[in-house]
């Protein structure tokens, strides 16, 4: 069994070391806030005093962070994973960011003689406990191979897209179809409500046809509800959507939709709604239209 | 078995009109095209000579029209279904209209003694065929129970949404919803592919997530295969998108994204693009972006 640091012990990176832990795998962690450190060191993880001390004792880091900036920090930042790694390590970068982010990143390491994954996940606080997270990851097929028994740990599915940078393309592909998918639900409902059309009964209608979709039957019965508990939290898409956009815009890619669907969220958020699921865009509709879309 | 009058005999019309003949209907057709009618005429249909005409012989009366304009013209114009019809007839309009002319011609049929359903369609020329249409019908309930039989002819799946105008609410929903959906996967696509992610492993990795659908399921194959043979085509959506902001605008419901998809399409209607799957909408990303979400 391989020697793991983890670094990013949040909401996600928890559940999942914790994971790793049980499946019989050595750890050694970090993270600035001290108190899920210390839960991890209960459950049998070693404490490392840093990113670059973490580095300097694994075979394989993964990093569990909130985005770009704070990858980019562990990785080549003062006390950095880069100061500490020994050629022929791999670093498997879980988060969410920018695939030119992870690019870059690979590039460095590469000069180190450390392989690089991106290897974000989709499916939550309860699917990382679970382990069974989506993982879509990008990078060299053998360091792919190699990996794939940690990653299932984690993961019920396990996808290797392409190279690196791939897995977080991936990623941002899937958050632009989740997102549009739930603004359609919000616009066309609150357009059938507010018109005296009984909501519940359009989402029974249409639900078979065309117009089904995984986020129609996850949300629709939580917006006749009035339930938006995250989830998913509106500020964690808006911080996928800027990637997005980032991304297509150092492509040349047109983010039409996208662009205007993230200012939909973020007008949310100045309403103070940047905690609620993701499935409260439909608020954004429902307080110009002046209607609800509840059950009857 | 009634006597059914059947006004329009298009590409959804004729065979919805076939089915209904050979469920054993006494069947009295009318069409400005000659050419169907001498078909329904040899299938065992009469013919009428005036929608006037059809709406004096007829105890239930079926229209399957373009679009508004024409629903009003054959109910109210000269020699229309106002002038023949006979108290107690029960009219079935089953095109795709704007919501407020259902209402509108109800309430004028309604001084006739004539109850009105607005019973649009989902599902296609195949599905007209087969007689395995998803049918949306509003208006009043007794007259929903009574038409019921007839509708169950055309259709699979045959709901009564609510009052008059309602059916061409929920079909605008419906037309909402799929437009985004499709353009969220071109959006997401073209994004990946111009990133270098083969689009049918980034199909692969996300379509049993939150941002799996139908749309998904049906049009991103035929993408791949840079098939965009109709099935709908663009400018029957466009016509649909654009009730769908007539209605909203009445309403002052705000139809933000529905709106940009709409132009995205009337830029496609503008390339010569009109007649193409509504699936082709991701040509419009493929071109700005110059390159194609095709099959490796």
């Amino acid at each position: 069994m391989k020697n793991i640091g983890f670094i990013g012990l949040g909401i996600m990176g928890k559940p999942m070391a914790k994971n790793l832990l049980k499946a019989g795998y050595q750890l050694i962690v970090y993270d600035i806030n001290a108190e899920p450190v210390k839960e991890l060191f209960e459950a049998g993880a070693r404490e490392g005093t840093s990113s670059q001390d973490v580095a300097s004792q694994s075979e394989v880091i993964i990093t569990m962070l909130p985005n770009s900036p704070e990858v980019r920090e562990v990785v080549l930042g003062e006390k950095g994973i880069i100061y500490g790694v020994k050629p022929g390590t791999v670093l498997i970068d879980m988060s969410s960011i920018t695939p030119l982010t992870s690019k870059e990143l690979s590039e460095k390491l590469q000069q180190k003689g450390v392989a690089m994954l991106d290897a974000p996940v989709s499916g939550g606080e309860p699917k990382a406990i679970e382990g069974t997270l989506a993982i879509m990851a990008g990078g060299p097929k053998e360091t792919f191979d190699m990996a794939k028994d940690i990653l299932e740990v984690m993961g019920a599915s396990v996808t290797r897209v392409g190279e690196i940078g791939s897995g977080n393309i991936t990623k941002l592909a899937n958050q632009i179809i989740v997102a549009l998918n739930i603004a359609a639900m919000g616009e066309a409902m609150v357009l059938a409500t507010k018109a005296g059309v009984d909501p519940e009964k359009v989402y029974q209608a249409i639900r078979g046809g065309l117009a089904g979709s995984t986020v129609l039957d996850a949300k629709m019965p939580l917006v006749l509800e009035g339930n938006f508990k995250p989830g998913f939290r509106i500020e964690l898409h808006i911080k996928d959507l800027m990637n997005a956009l980032d991304t297509a815009r150092e492509l040349n890619v047109p983010d039409i939709l996208s662009s205007q669907v993230m200012e939909i969220m973020q007008s949310l958020k100045a309403d103070g709604k940047a905690k609620d699921d993701h499935g409260g865009i439909i608020q954004y509709y429902e307080k110009l239209a002046k209607v609800e879309v509840r059950k009857e």
